[in-house]
C-alpha cells in the first residue's frame, strides 16, 4: 500500500479512530449501561449459533472496513450479548455494575501496561501494594505479601506452589523426581480449580484428598484429620490443606479456626480459598463466618465477584514475609529486571509472578474502594444478606420451592417442584421428572430473555437452582420478579 | 446506613454513575489520547515513589469521597503513568495504540463476562474461534484447535503441560511420580517463561536444557540433536523442543524446519514460541522467516505486542484436532458445564483452560482486524521492518552507536559509546565502563520524560540498549529523534 512508503506518515488517524471510540463510547453507555441494566429490557437476546454466527458476519478478511460499518458491529456485539449488569442477571458470581470502577477498567485499558516494573508502571505498582494492605488488614495481619492474579483459580495454583516450594525449595530446579507423594486436602465441596492446579502442577488429581463435608457443605475436621493420617501412614506428604470460605455452590464456609490447629498440629500449610466468600472481611456483622482466617498462610480473595470490581479482579493474599513468592517463582531476566536501575529495584514486583505481562488489576478496585469506602463495601455485602434472607422466607411461604438447607451465605439453593410433580415424591421417576425442571425452566428463560439463573446436580442431589442476589443494583421488586418468574415458567411442565 | 435498610432502593445511582464515566471518558481522550500520543509531550513525569506515594494519596479509607476529588484522581493516575502509546515509548514489546482495539475492550470491558460457557458470553465464543481460525490459516492449518490465554508465559506454559499429557496421560490423575525424568530443549535465548514454566510445573529449571546459538541468536540444530542424544543415554525422557521465533531480546528466529525435521526423528512436541515474532506471518514478504511453523505442534502467539492489539491478548494455537486441549485440562465442573443444556455443549470451551474465570480477549483483535483487514496488520508489520531497516542504516553511518549485529527482525541491539569512551576499547576498564553508558542514559532520559528505550546485558555482553520500533504511530521522524536524543543524552559521561 501507498502508505507503506511514506515513512513520515504513521498508519493511524488520531481523529478519526477517537471519533469512532466516541462513538463506541456511546454506545456502550446507551445499549450496555442503560439499557443493559433496565429491567425493563431483555437480559439476553437469544440465538442459536448458527443464526448468531451470521449475524455477526464473523468472516476476517484481507480488506478493512468502513467506521460504519464497523459501529453496526459495535452494536450487534452488544445486541447479542449478555447484559451481565443486569438486575436480573443471577446466573454467576458476579453480576451487576460499579461505574468507578468502570471508570477505572477504561483508564487501565487507555494506559495499557504492566504490572512488572516502577519503571513501566510506576502508579499501579504503589495503587496495587495499597489494595493488596488493605486486603491484608481485613484479613487481621500487619504485614504480608501478595499479587494480583488472573483469576481465583491461579491465585489457588499459586498458593500450592509456594507451599510446596516452602517445603521442598529443591522443587523449582530439579522437579518432583525423587521426591515423596505430596498430597492436599480439601473439601468434597471445594472449588474445582484445586483438581485443575494439582493437574498442572505435576502432582495428579489423585493425591488431592477430598474431606467430607455437613450437611451445610463445611468441612468436617474429623474427617480431615483422619485423612491426615491415613495419608501419612501410606507414606505420602500432606502439605495444604486448601479451606473454602463461601463454597461456589452452596456458599458454606469451613470452620477455619478449627482447621488452622490441625495445620499447626501437622505442620501443613494452610490456604483459604476465599474467592467468593472474602468479601465478608468487609461486613462486621457477618466476618465472623472466616473467623481463624489470619491463621491461614494464604488467601485468594476475588474482588471481581462479590464487590462488582469487574473481571477480571483476583488477589493472592500472603502471611508471609520472607519474600516467599519471589523465590518461588523468579527467573531474573536481566531484560526486564535489571539490577543496575536508578530507583530501589524491590519495586519491580513483576518476578513475583509466573506471568510476564501481567494485566493491572488493582485500579479498578483502588478507585471502587476510594468511591465508596469501606463502609459502602460492607453495606453491599450486608445488603446481598438481606435479598439472601428475604429470598429464603419468600420460597418458605410459597408452595413449590423447596430449599436444599439453610444458607449460610448468600447462595439459595433450590428445587422448584411444578404443580404437576407434586404429591408424587414416592413415584419412581420422580427424582428424574425433577432433574428435568431446572433445564426446561432455564431454556425457557433464556428464550425469553426474562432472566437468567444456574443450576446444577450434586451428589446425590438431582438438577437445583442457585440464586446469588448480591448486585448492587438490585431491589427487592427484583427479588420478587425472580419467584414469580419461577413460577410461570415452571408452571406448565 | 440508611440506605441499607430501604431493600428496594439499589446502591448504585446511575445517572451520577454515568455522568463519572462520561467525565473520565473524556479525561482518558486527553491526556491519555492525545496528549499522551502527542510528540511535544513527555513519555513520563518521573517521580520518586515516596514523592508518588503522597501525591496520589494512596490510602483507603472508610468512607467515601465526593466526584470531584475522585475524578481529580483519575487525572492523576493518567499523569504520573507512563504514556506507552507514546511515539517515543521503545521500551517494551508493546507500544502504541489502535483505536478499534481500544473500542472493542472498552466493550468488553462494559459488557463484563466470562468466557466459559456459551450461555454467557454467545457472542464471545463464536469471536474467539473465529480469530483462532483466522490464526490457524496464517500458520498453514486447515484445522486445529486452541484457546486464549493471560499472556504467553501461559500460552508456553500450556504448551509444556499438553505435550507431557499426550505422552503421558496418566499425569492429570496420577502426577508425576513414578515417571522417568522429563526434558524439554530451548535456546539459550529464549524467553524465560519456559524456566518458570518448567518450575511451576513441577519438570524443574534443571530439565529445561539450553541449547546453543549462533551469532544471531538462532538455536543451532546441531547442537539440539547432540543434546537430545545425551539426555536419552542419561535416562532422560525427552519430550518438548520450545523453539522461538522473535527472541526477546534480538529478535532471532529459530530455524524451524531443521527443528522440525529432529522433532519427527525423535518423536517431540514441537512448539513454537512466536509471542513476539508471530505477527510476520501476516508478512508475504517476510513470513519466511516462520518457515516450518506449520509442522509444529503448538505455536504461542501475543497479538498485544507488534499487532498493537492491546494488554493482554496471547493465543495458543494447536494442530491438534483430538480434543487434546480439553481431555487434559478439563475437570467438567457440573455446576458450570451442565450437560443437559438446551444447546450443543461443546460451544462451552472454558474446560479447556486451567482458568475458571477468563477474561474476553478476542473482541479487540477481531474489531481490529476487521478495521484494517489482513492487508492493513500486513502493511505494520512491513513498516516496522523498514523503520527498523533505518535505524540499523542511520546507526551504521552515526559515530558512538555500535551494532551488536545485523537483525533479522525488528529489534536493533546496539551499544552507545560516549565521546569518551572512543578509541579506548583497550583499557582494562573499557567494559566496565561501557556498562554503565546505558543505564546512565536510561537514567537522563526517564528524569526528563523525552523518551524510553530498554537495556540489558546478556552473556558476556555489557549492559546494550534495545530499541523496538513497531508502532504504528511512529514515523521516521521519531526514529531521528531516537538516534539524536541518545547522542545528546550520551554527550557527557
Ligand atoms: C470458591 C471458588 N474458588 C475459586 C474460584 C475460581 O475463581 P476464578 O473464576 O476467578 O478462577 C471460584 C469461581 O467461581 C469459586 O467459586
Ligand atoms: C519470546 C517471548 N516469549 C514469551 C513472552 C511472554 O509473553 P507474555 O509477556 O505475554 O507473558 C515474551 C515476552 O516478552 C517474549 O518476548
Amino acid at each position: 500500500p501507498a502508505l507503506l512508503h511514506d515513512l513520515n506518515e504513521p498508519l493511524i488517524e488520531h481523529a478519526e479512530g477517537q471519533l469512532f471510540l466516541t462513538e463506541t463510547f456511546k454506545i456502550i453507555l446507551e445499549e450496555v449501561l442503560c439499557k443493559g441494566t433496565d429491567v425493563k429490557e431483555k437480559v439476553c437476546e437469544w440465538k442459536e449459533p448458527e443464526e448468531l454466527a451470521v449475524l455477526l458476519d464473523l468472516e476476517l478478511r484481507d480488506t478493512g472496513e468502513p467506521q460504519g460499518k464497523l459501529l453496526k458491529r459495535v452494536k450487534d456485539v452488544a445486541k447479542y450479548s449478555i447484559k451481565t449488569s443486569h438486575p436480573r442477571f443471577f446466573n454467576q458470581l458476579f453480576a451487576g455494575v460499579d461505574y468507578h470502577s468502570m471508570a477505572g477498567r477504561f483508564l487501565t485499558e487507555a494506559l495499557n501496561t504492566n504490572l512488572y516494573t516502577y519503571e513501566i508502571a510506576p502508579v499501579f505498582v504503589l495503587v496495587e501494594a495499597e489494595v493488596l494492605r488493605g486486603m491484608h488488614r481485613l484479613v487481621g495481619w500487619t504485614e504480608g505479601d501478595g499479587i494480583f492474579c488472573p483469576g481465583g483459580s491461579i491465585s489457588n495454583m499459586y498458593a500450592m506452589n509456594l507451599a510446596r516450594y516452602q517445603l521442598f525449595p529443591e522443587i523449582k530446579s530439579r522437579g518432583l523426581w525423587g521426591l515423596p507423594r505430596l498430597t492436599i486436602f480439601t473439601s468434597a465441596e471445594s472449588h474445582y480449580s484445586v483438581k485443575k492446579g494439582a493437574a498442572l502442577l505435576g502432582i495428579g488429581t489423585d493425591h488431592v484428598i477430598l474431606v467430607k463435608v455437613d450437611d451445610g457443605g463445611r468441612m468436617i475436621p474429623e474427617d480431615l484429620e483422619e485423612k491426615i493420617k491415613l495419608a501419612k501412614s501410606e507414606g505420602s506428604v500432606p502439605f495444604l490443606v486448601s479451606c473454602t470460605s463461601g463454597t461456589t455452590v452452596k456458599g458454606a464456609f469451613d470452620p477455619l479456626d478449627h482447621i488452622a490447629n490441625l495445620c499447626e498440629k501437622y505442620m501443613l500449610w494452610m490456604h483459604v480459598d476465599a474467592a467468593w466468600g472474602g468479601s465478608v472481611l468487609f461486613s462486621s456483622k457477618h466476618r465472623h463466618l472466616m473467623k481463624g482466617v489470619d491463621r491461614a498462610n494464604s488467601v485468594a480473595w476475588n474482588p471481581h465477584k462479590m464487590l462488582v470490581a469487574g473481571l477480571q479482579c483476583s488477589a493472592l493474599l500472603l502471611r508471609d514475609t520472607t519474600n516467599l513468592l519471589k523465590r518461588c517463582h523468579s527467573a531474573s531476566a536481566t531484560y526486564l529486571f535489571q539490577q543496575d536501575k536508578f530507583y530501589d529495584v524491590n519495586l519491580d514486583t513483576g518476578d513475583k509472578s509466573v506471568q510476564c505481562s501481567r494485566k493491572v488489576d488493582c485500579l479498578k478496585l483502588w478507585l471502587m474502594w476510594k468511591a465508596v469506602g469501606s463502609a459502602g463495601l460492607e453495606a453491599r455485602v450486608d445488603k446481598a444478606f438481606i435479598h439472601a434472607r428475604y429470598l429464603v422466607e419468600q420460597m418458605k411461604k410459597r408452595e413449590g420451592f423447596h430449599l436444599l438447607g439453610e444458607p449460610e451465605f448468600v447462595n439459595v439453593c433450590f428445587w422448584y417442584i411444578p404443580p404437576s410433580l407434586r404429591g408424587k415424591e414416592e413415584n419412581a421417576d420422580y427424582q428424574e421428572q425433577l432433574s428435568k425442571v431446572a433445564p426446561l425452566i432455564k431454556e425457557r428463560m433464556m428464550k425469553e430473555g426474562t432472566m437468567m439463573v444456574g443450576y446444577q446436580p450434586q451428589e446425590n442431589r438431582v438438577n437445583f437452582f442457585r440464586v446469588v442476589a448480591f448486585s448492587p443494583l438490585i431491589s427487592q421488586k427484583d427479588m420478587d420478579f425472580f419467584l414469580n418468574e419461577i413460577e410461570r415458567l415452571g408452571k406448565n411442565m
